[in-house]
């Protein structure tokens, strides 16, 4: 379960019906940089452990080594650059972020948005790498565009409600649904998570009960007073 | 010598004339990626004991943290956000490069250029989070315009050069020597490097001739066959 | 025939088989600046009429009101940006443009790409204006992923044949079929159109017979010793 | 007076003391997109010829050239790219500005941010091209770097203050004077400006006793409900 990519490969396993994903989304939040993002990992795959829920964190990429080293649950990078290896000064490579540990990557978040070319890019070289594609999508129509360029998860995150506490999963269902819907039209692989403002595990349950695979999630954990006690309640919330 | 950031501070020992500099910017070049880096790094700190000159390393975001575990010279971020601590997915920030154990960072590269008022809040910001600035220009009248914005070093690099192997330094002195002369009109402190093409002993030394404090190198070194021995042959070309 | 946006719209007229389309990307060359683009445009308005293919223009923003205001064929700008009214100095809107006389718009061209959610942004912001949206894309699967978003027309164009005089239908044939076959799975509507390289009237006619509804071209055009008589050619190459 | 370019040359007329400038952009507002481009720039004409003062107006791309049509104030694009004539669709080309009618150009504006380097070469382009250069910067540091690179306006305007109706003059009267101290320092010949929150013809007036030497105003004067009232009330303001 806690492998490299577990998203792909022939294994009758990866048919099965997948536990809930929850994914966290480390940002550039003080909280969870350097030694803070070890230990909230660490948090994570805890409750990971104790609940079978899989849960995968995205710290920053001077982070990412150690938390890969750290943990066994999967380590997503937060970006990654369509870039191949060369003379690209400042620029993140899919091949680095991998050898550092990591085993997936979010592309196209609405902090972090890409040109349009470039994300069918990243999903083709994250797949020759290995690294599980995680694309962000802002709407029902661009996650159903996105599906046709075949990442391994979308990850439908309306942006005014990122960072206010106000769940999509309550307040816009039907951008779940309808992304859903849309996707499920020419892609029956990737799997479907929503985000943007997922705060009690209530939202989580929401989520499930609309059909998504899970969560992204990031100040709702990052900046929970007690990270552990919200993670399990996300993860409790996500077996009933 | 080896301080995290040896170019500010009170001492009197700052005000004595500094051996020259060399910092080896590793790019996303897959030879000075993981491992490697580190492996790189090791023979540059090598290369710098042998010789006292100072030499400096820049490896990708993912391998800051191990590189500035396994050495104790100067280790540089290739390049950080405008951003401060927050919802800023997929972006460097100082903090965390600090954190991650660089002393420093490029600021500007050709490759990863930035808007002018990013170019500023940089280097404010590196210098409350006590990051040695190196901002990276194309010619000289840029040189002297970010000299008004007191960055700790500035590298003069033609992008035209940058990669071929033809020296700045012998194929455009008058971009070194014009550099020189017009930031030193307005900022004293401001440590002035040139790139581009530095491949020999001999463009470093000429380089150091012209008046250049040092260099920023990178396919030169990173590409090498025996990245030590030209790493000897530039230190040993700076001593002259 | 020569209306505002011929795409849309209920009439029985709008059903039947079209004439194919040549669209002519001015760019920035300085053959199609100013008095110039004038001048280009009423050739290919001429060659409009004399053959009954659709010819339509892409000047440059400074001259869409001028050329807008001497001919009467279709007059697209070259980009706009995902902008609203307000306070975006410096930003190309889509309500300006249309006032300067534009009936459609080229979005994300390879020599201007955009973010996806821009992609999105734009198509719908066209449509509301009653602008023809022409997104170019780089590749089948982007091709079919921008189906999705419903624009009025779709033009592949591999980015490394553009400006190489090797046209995309000869090159790249199946670039050509395979984005047909894609788009047409999730959208019937949207008129398909390719360029990159396209500088004969054969090879005008090789799109046609590949399936492509008309082309895009620029450089095969605008840099022709003399445009009209090329645009003749590729007009005639059409009708066969 | 009211030359193409009334900022270089060698005529001793030049070397006068000049009146104060007020340059109007126009942004992306609808008040001031098409006709009433045309019409804001007529009122604008009408209270420089009235007053003697400067007034020069800056609308859209798309509008340029029937604004120039239209009067024979100065007239600058709100931004240019750093692009040479060729394949640059969707680009803005300085030439074609310049054919348009445009006598200068607003560059780097808050809105429309540039890469440093950008800026020096849209500077160097602009003068090639005889046009007016009007860099906009955010703080007296950027403003004195800018200085740097010869343009033949800088105008400061503090990003946060824009469009708020809080005047520059005078919740930051010391951004006007460090401004003009830092630049004057290396730089004899730019006029320097000052926008940002100009509402009212006091700000003028402020402004120019701090010792700017005129303002970028926008919403002051587009979304005024009498623009004519205001643009006589900043000239006259300016008399006194």
């Amino acid at each position: 379960m806690l492998c490299a990519n577990p998203y792909r490969g022939g294994t009758s396993l990866d048919k099965k019906p997948r536990t809930p994903i929850i994914i966290v989304n480390f940002k550039t939040y003080l909280e969870a940089t350097g030694k803070r993002a070890v230990e909230l990992a660490k948090k994570a795959e805890k409750a990971s452990r104790e609940t079978g829920i899989e849960i995968a964190v995205s710290p920053q990429f001077s982070d990412l080594a150690q938390v890969a080293e750290a943990v066994e649950i999967p380590v997503y990078a937060q970006h990654v650059d369509a870039v191949s290896p060369g003379a690209h000064t400042g620029h993140v490579l899919a091949e680095a972020v991998k050898e550092a540990g990591a085993t997936g990557t979010l592309i196209n978040h609405s902090e972090r948005q890409l040109k349009l070319a470039d994300v069918d890019a990243i999903i083709k070289h994250s797949e020759e790498k290995e690294l599980t594609s995680c694309v962000c999508t802002s709407n029902p129509a661009i996650s159903a565009a996105v599906a046709y360029l075949n990442p391994d998860i979308i990850s439908i995150e309306p942006p005014e409600l990122i960072g206010t506490g106000i769940a999509v999963s309550k307040a816009q269902p039907e951008a779940v649904t309808d992304t859903i819907r849309l996707v499920r039209k020419v892609n029956n692989e990737a799997i479907i998570l929503c985000g943007a403002g997922i705060s009690h595990g209530e939202d989580v349950a929401v989520a499930l009960k609309l059909g998504a695979q899970g969560v992204l999630v990031a100040s709702g954990i990052v900046k929970a007073k007690d990270p552990y006690i919200v993670l399990r309640e996300f993860a409790d919330s996500s077996l009933k």
